[in-house]
């Protein structure tokens, strides 16, 4: 693989590089569950991986674990980029194949990652499946921001998705608790309090 | 100032920033002119934003002169915020007052960036005029992207804002050639092999 790149010249690199950068652009068309917080439309995967690098860019100093921000900007970047092919999975859904999905998601990552110079493939492949795994202090710390920004959007938002599924006070806690603790336990707490505020006013 | 942070409790602090970060939910609502590749709408200005910083993480090797490509995505991911209270200001519009569009983005920099705690925002505020001013070479590749992707988007959506505006090949290699070969002579050569190509099938 080394041998191929380095006989590529650059011109033929960047027709590559530009063929997944226009590739990117179908995420803007893959909708969420999650309502903007002004309730006009429901979010897009593109604008909410821009949503959450700049959740990580504000807020890595509540990481748990100290984490590089810019290591974790990469990763809430590239992190929903196979739902291009795979689409968008809801938190609050039930009956999910979890095994065919895990499936769909990498042969995803495989053909859109491997649309660029072979070496860069391999990079942003292992950056995908670092945030997927969720095990080095930046991963963790990422998926906390995942389950931290549609948190906020549903309370800011007067129910979201919550109120649509009828998901109760304890079904939040046990959905995004773990996730957001695992990450930040100072930002768990002021989501909790949110979310306590959220279920105190619509009961 | 540094007083001030240094007496605010971490839950205050929390406070501050979750506030900022939802008011920027606002920037998925600022539409721009350029169209997605696909045609089915236009862009806003958030999921353009996304799309800036894989720009940055994928193309950075092909710099003028080295960049630090993390900085280059956090210019990215910030450049656009001001669009919240200033608007976009389309790049084929004519008879803009350039002096007031300035002071409104200064104020609304001044608004939003204020959200954040003092340090933080004093921080943030570096980074935006870092890129307006565009002198560092991080600056000018983050610019010279901004430029590169709409062309991009145009030339792959048949024409987008181009035909719309009866934008001619010599006028895009005037408003669009300066700001991307400032940044990388490499993208310029691939971005006008598209332009080229581009306007001898609408001819």
């Amino acid at each position: 693989m080394q041998e191929f790149t380095d006989t590529m010249t650059s011109a033929e690199t960047i027709h590559q590089q530009l063929a997944f950068l226009m590739e990117l652009d179908r995420l803007k068309s893959v909708i969420r569950q999650s309502p903007l917080a002004n309730r006009s439309r429901r979010e897009n995967s593109a604008e909410h991986s821009w949503h959450l690098a700049m959740f990580a860019l504000v807020l890595s100093e509540h990481a748990e674990r100290r984490v590089d921000a810019a290591h974790v900007v990469k990763l809430l970047l590239l992190h929903d980029i196979v739902e291009i092919d795979a689409g968008d999975s809801p938190i609050h859904a039930s009956g999910t194949d979890k095994a065919a999905l895990e499936r769909a998601e990498r042969a995803a990552a495989e053909r859109i990652f491997g649309l660029l110079p072979p070496e860069q493939a391999e990079r942003f492949l292992a950056l995908w499946w670092e945030f997927e795994v969720g095990e080095t202090p930046e991963a963790r710390f990422a998926k906390a921001l995942d389950r931290l920004q549609p948190l906020l959007v549903n309370t800011h938002a007067g129910g979201g998705t919550w109120t649509e599924n009828g998901v109760t006070e304890a079904q939040v806690g046990e959905r995004y608790g773990p996730a957001i603790r695992g990450g930040s336990s100072a930002l768990w707490e002021a989501a909790a309090a949110q979310v306590r505020l959220h279920f105190s006013t619509v009961a």
